[in-house]
């Protein structure tokens, strides 16, 4: 029975009054991040499972452990506490109780210990400013934008007349807001707004304060509310403070319900990639404490503080001694684990060069100081271990993008791991053969509505780009050898089926895909002893920026008298990919160079069939980020259309907005009969890859007999978490409410790389030939010719600059690319363009000079 | 500068007392699920982001809107509230809550509808009876066991006097403690203890009520505290409730730092593959469902309910009157929530038939009735869609381990979805080459100090078994190179490298994966028109029981008159794999018979030579289940080594604890210099795929060119999520802490499959042959000649009948198997073994019956 529900009532109606939302987590990519923070020292982040747990008390107890241990050992120490969102000020101020309580507490303990201590609030709304100064004080001041000030408010003491060594406790408050209320709801109130990255920025000058001090160091980052209550701009505060992933402890509940709002709020950190070293709670009797151990499997302590006393009046002396060992332990906890930490980050790379055997890497050219080691990722930033200054870890821009998969934003990668999680947590992984479930489902559906188009209708899932077009292959002979019965009657041995393909084409490493591209430094019988090149492999024309004007460069059999000039150089992109083309008489000559290298061929014994043809559409990836003159291919196409050639296209690396569109076939205006995705279709996280067919394809598979069927299949053939990701990130890049870049009604990034800036690029003398498509920007660095190609080092130096600027790249022999996200700002495209250009004017003195010296 | 951190105390100190910690989510497994509910109607989980938010004020308002709406439009409508687990009973219950309300509600509302409402609590503890019905009463009652007893506490009334078509409210508490504390506590300290799997069984139960009545029927679970409270055993509620995943209502905190609170619930649901249909909260007049709803990006309604009277004496009234309009939104949300999932499940099974093209299969032959709608899976069970009986969601034991790679029980399940969770949001992916990050360094140094152990020095990483393997043979193949170094002084054209491989062999789809095998039905012209078997077959002995007995079966080129008949049968599986073989006369027959085969021999053009022996080790996977004589393959180890050919072990099937051990190696007692691992490696969660190698195989690729390196790579290599898994999963499978079928301090798991039973089954008429080891067991059928092999669809109506029974099974052509996970308690194999046995002699009734009306 069906229950006919009724009529919905919008659920809105029943919020007062519709507010602007608060645009979440869309912040950290205005700009090419400089985040960073040392690991000279430890520094955790405080967190709570709700407001009014006494993470403030637990501060304290840190802040006194820490400087009663150095002060009793006689060594001198510093303790940094920084509170970044304050509510309730003045009369609330964290770190004024911590600035106050810390003095008593030394006194008490160890009265001959000295201690300096100071207390500084940074910005101020102008209504708590009043509330502490007086109405007329704050007029006269001058204040900054956005509805802060800096009032100067600071205060310091020393305590104690002993003869040790001094200690020094720094307290900072860095934006302070009148209401007790959340941040977001106080910015709004007083009118004091702070974006994320301000208060990143500044978090990180404040954080720098520790660093190059003599003795033992240790901040604390003290959170506001619960761990997922919104900061100033209306971002969790979880995600907030993500960029810089600090450790955490956690302060838990210990009430009634305090063990379930405890364990969400450590499932909440978890699943944004905080470490939590340790869970502390007050004791009220329940013992919480023994759930929440079992739940951890006692991985992570769990630490029981005594009842707090209720009376406002109790100085908390007593507690503060009773808790004495508690901290003492917490602290102990802390430092075990930062040093762990570092030890670890040290071994990394030394680790790494004996067990990993890293792919398309000559182990004899990479030093243990080249090895990177990546503590985490955030978006399009590695968050990145260097050795310097003591250590530090520090944000560099990923632009080889993880090797041609990434797209996610910091806000998507947070989205896309939740899903994984509940996708995990709901699936696990089920077969896919007869079978479906409701990741797969969408996501077939989703590829069919999207790249599929117009001509696809059934979806073959795989694991990656090499598998897909093996299936590929497989579905391109049986359609070919269905549309020429006659071939099957002749002896199997007679006949050899081959692919039309460019030369410099890459379709993966095994060993079908391998067969489909023409020989090539991956193939040679050293590196895969099976490869035969079964192919009619074409030169084609290639395309790219020189001095500022788009060419096509010509292979040598096409040297053809009749081509007009204007027919091969342009002044703007859009003009190569114009239609129009189809009517030049360059369009004619192609098709005639296409049709004689069509013609069939008999080899030595068997007769040769061109049974598929096989391209990456626009771009050719590993061949050099080559740009096929797209007429060329269309044209190549159409003749093999004619032929019933089926034709393959690869997207595996041009797909999904790689090139500024969903498909690169759009950029062509024609369909292919197969298509194969793979890289950015799961947004880049995880290996998931589709080959789409026409429902012709298909037919030639459907028979009485299983062994009539496409008999080739990965276990986790559609495996649910990879289709759930590749939903989600398909969906996210196409909305232009969750991506930016999309132009609004068009399939379509906007220009991501600064047409001028790249023009610039293209005059300069290092430079060989430039493209710029999409997400991609590649160059050609001009070498001689025996410095050329795969096995080339030339740029390695250039590179090596780059990544002290924070870019990562990584070279494809001369040839260098950077690559950003579907939603990055083209903010943080042209910065890098700008650093790029700054550094090969270096890199060309430098080559002269090394010239000059030989 | 690092810290030298204090001596650390043990945190437990700080825990008053060490107690017994609750075996968390080692439930659902311990007997086959027969779990199901129906979808007849609406059923909904009430979850709350703490205790005190109002969640029974939130069912009541429910119910009364149900029963409300049904009365006004003269249908007639039943309403049914559960609560299993409360505490604080009597004085407390939830349900007797709704009883008295609901009443009054409609009363005030439409007086003229009659309501026959009744309220039942099934199980109290004794102390909680003490206090309801006084000491003396409750000791002369007949008490079931575990310290609860049914003391018929049962209400009912009837209201209303009109004409109207009667409605029903029924209310059920079943299970009750008396103290007002968490039901794990509760449990302890009035010792009445209740299992998970009872409380299932129970809730089972009691959703049936619904099934079948007429008019509108709506169900409602009331869980107690937050989302994360636990329940009696300890178990998280969320863990516990999870085997049903029913659809959720989350009632949040309106309150300061509530925000943080809902979204960590709301967090920790669907990491656990909730579905929150919508969150509900009170006014605190802070807007909390602002930034929720920003949170969410509109996606899951938040709906905000007026102020919740303080004032005990308050009947409420008012309060539901002014709530009246929220309530019908909700219920509105619910009910169309409900019927788009239950449309969704109809027609998924036709939209995948139309745009799936699975592997593996022939379409034709897959009607839309044979579809399984998978609706998630919990531990080794699916949860799947049956249409019968107005529809159900039903649990079936995934017997062939989702296509061989499954492993996680319902436990490990949850702890891998969340740290993927983790992982993803941690590191999303970053490129490997020459990096280093945490997941890929503490997996390869599990996988070397777990499989490659003693053998093994480096780790490549890639997606799935077939580039694994596609790997090994250019490991294989350049380390024979480089130990022939003569080789590559001839022409590439004059010599071939080929493999020694077993028929019946299968090491994946990929091209260089399908040379290796010999010829099959996977193989042909039609199949792969580039298949060339580069390989030197060898036709192995294969071991099975056969009545009891574990007997080999040799090769027409092995049937040798030395053979001694007690070499060739034995009444163990031990006996078989008994290293003291090696001494038999077998033994050296064999070797004998292995030197012949491996004599080098020239092909028409090419010299062949002998590059790499690649076995499955023990069993061999697609080519039936078949177990190849354990010492036959030692002895073609032992004699390729002699002769430098490189060693492959493709373990994708048969490794991480497929066959009871981590590697099956160990069952050989013979080490590789290559072999290959994937499938169970991440717990059958996500691809991931690994070529270990010795030291020796890996510098036979080092030099000074970049050319020299391995040029075999894919995007996704060692990508983040994949290797987290595998270590998580690695670890979990070998410890007998988490694993309880692996036998203390020997590295092997406990026998899975009842000796006896298999025995039995070995005799069963219908039954060829037998193999149980490790988590498979298999079986072939007795059938006639030309119904044998990968085509046969023999099996079919058996496997049917078997999915009826809860066990989802699939052919392998005329065998079958049944695989569970490292962790699968062997009374659930027992369980499924007796079913198959029944049903194999239906099947056989049914083959005679079909045999004589022929």
């Amino acid at each position: 029975m069906f229950l006919q529900p009724p009529p919905l009532l919008l659920f809105t109606h029943f919020l007062r009054r519709r507010r602007r939302l608060p645009h979440l987590l869309h912040v950290h990519s205005s700009s090419l991040s400089t985040l960073s923070h040392t690991l000279s020292h430890p520094i955790y982040t405080i967190w709570a499972a709700n407001t009014g747990l006494g993470k403030t008390l637990v501060s304290a107890g840190i802040a006194a452990s820490s400087i009663l241990s150095s002060s009793s050992s006689s060594t001198s120490s510093k303790f940094l506490y920084i509170k970044p969102l304050q509510t309730g000020f003045p009369l609330d101020s964290d770190a004024a109780f911590v600035y106050r309580k810390i003095p008593q507490i030394l006194q008490r303990r160890n009265p001959r210990s000295t201690l300096l201590a100071s207390n500084q609030t940074l910005n101020v709304s102008i209504p708590a400013a009043k509330m502490k100064l007086g109405h007329n004080l704050v007029q006269g001041r001058d204040l900054s934008k956005n509805g802060f000030g800096d009032f100067g408010f600071y205060e310091e003491r020393k305590v104690g007349e002993g003869e040790g060594v001094g200690s020094e406790l720094i307290c900072k408050t860095i934006f302070a807001w009148k209401e007790a209320i959340s941040p977001h709801l106080a910015t709004e109130r007083e009118g004091a707004v702070v974006g994320d990255s301000d208060v990143l920025e500044l978090l990180k000058k404040c954080l720098e304060i520790g660093v190059g001090s003599e003795g033992r160091v240790l901040s604390l980052v003290e959170t506001a509310g619960g761990v997922a209550s919104p900061g100033s701009s209306g971002s969790l505060q979880c995600d907030l403070y993500r960029p810089f992933r600090l450790p955490s402890i956690l302060v838990g509940d210990g009430r009634l319900g305090g063990i379930s709002g405890t364990i969400s709020a450590y499932e909440s950190l978890t699943i944004r990639g905080y470490d939590v070293v340790a869970i502390v709670l007050e004791d009220h009797g329940l013992e919480n404490e023994v759930p929440l151990l079992s739940y951890l499997r006692n991985r992570v302590p769990v630490l029981v503080l005594p009842s707090i006393p209720k009376d406002p009046l109790d100085n908390l002396m007593e507690w503060f001694d009773e808790s004495q060992s508690v901290f003492d332990s917490l602290k102990g906890i802390m430092l075990s684990s930062y040093k762990k930490q570092v030890d670890r980050l040290h071994e990394m790379p030394k680790k790494a060069q004996e067990i990993f055997w890293w792919p398309f890497t000559q182990h004899k050219l990479v030093s243990q100081e080249k090895v990177t080691v990546i503590d985490s990722r955030c978006g399009e930033n590695f968050a990145v271990h260097k050795v310097k200054d003591q250590g530090c870890i520090t944000q560099m821009f990923d632009a080889c993008a993880s090797w041609w998969t990434q797209g996610p934003n910091a806000a998507l990668q947070i989205k896309l791991a939740r899903e994984m999680g509940y996708t995990a947590a709901r699936f696990g992984h089920v077969m896919f053969p007869e079978n479906v479930y409701e990741p797969a489902l969408e996501c077939a559906e989703l590829v069919l509505e999207g790249v599929g188009k117009g001509w696809a209708s059934r979806v073959y899932f795989s694991d990656n780009g090499s598998t897909a077009i093996e299936i590929a292959l497989k579905m391109a002979f049986r359609k070919f050898l269905a549309d020429n019965k006659l071939l099957l009657d002749l002896d199997d041995s007679s006949i050899e089926l081959k692919v039309v393909a460019l030369r410099g084409s890459y379709h993966g490493d095994t060993l079908g895909a391998m067969d489909a591209q023409a020989p090539s430094p991956y193939t040679g019988f050293l590196q895969q002893p099976w490869y035969t090149g079964r192919g009619f492999f074409l030169d084609p024309p290639f395309v790219s920026m020189c001095d500022g004007v788009w060419k096509i460069a010509f292979p040598k059999k096409l040297h053809h008298e009749d081509i007009i000039l204007e027919d091969t150089s342009f002044n703007s992109r859009d003009q190569v990919f114009s239609k129009s083309r189809d009517d030049s008489s360059l369009a004619s000559i192609y098709s005639t160079y296409i049709s004689q290298e069509l013609l069939p061929s008999s080899g030595s014994r068997k007769i040769s069939h061109a049974g598929a043809l096989i391209i990456e559409p626009v771009i050719q990836g590993a061949g050099g980020m080559l740009m096929v003159d797209p007429l060329f291919q269309r044209m190549l196409v159409k003749e093999c259309k004619s032929r019933k050639i089926p034709v393959i296209f690869d997207e595996v690396f041009t797909g999904y907005w790689r090139l500024g569109v969903e498909s690169a076939a759009e950029l062509l205006f024609c369909q292919p009969d197969i298509a194969c995705f793979a890289k950015l279709m799961t947004g880049g996280m995880i290996p998931l890859a589709i080959t789409l067919a026409t429902n012709d394809v298909f037919e030639s598979f459907v028979g009485d007999s299983k062994l009539n069927a496409l008999l080739h299949g990965h276990s986790y053939s559609a495996h649910a978490v990879g289709c759930a990701t590749a939903c989600n990130s398909i969906k996210w890049f196409k909305d232009s409410q969750t991506n930016p870049n999309v132009i609004l009604g068009q399939n379509l990034l906007r220009e991501l790389w600064d047409t001028e800036l790249v023009r610039k690029i293209s005059f300069h003398p290092a430079v060989q030939r430039v493209v710029s498509l999409g997400t991609l920007f590649a160059l050609e660095l001009k070498v001689e010719d025996y410095d050329a190609g795969y096995a080339s080092l030339c740029g390695t130096s250039l590179l090596l600059k780059l990544r002290e600027d924070g870019i990562y790249m990584r070279p494809l022999g001369n040839v260098i690319y950077m690559m950003c996200g579907p939603c990055t700002s083209p903010r943080v495209c042209s910065q890098m363009l700008e650093t790029l250009y700054t550094r090969l004017d270096e890199f060309r003195q430098e080559n002269i000079q090394k010239a000059n010296e030989i």
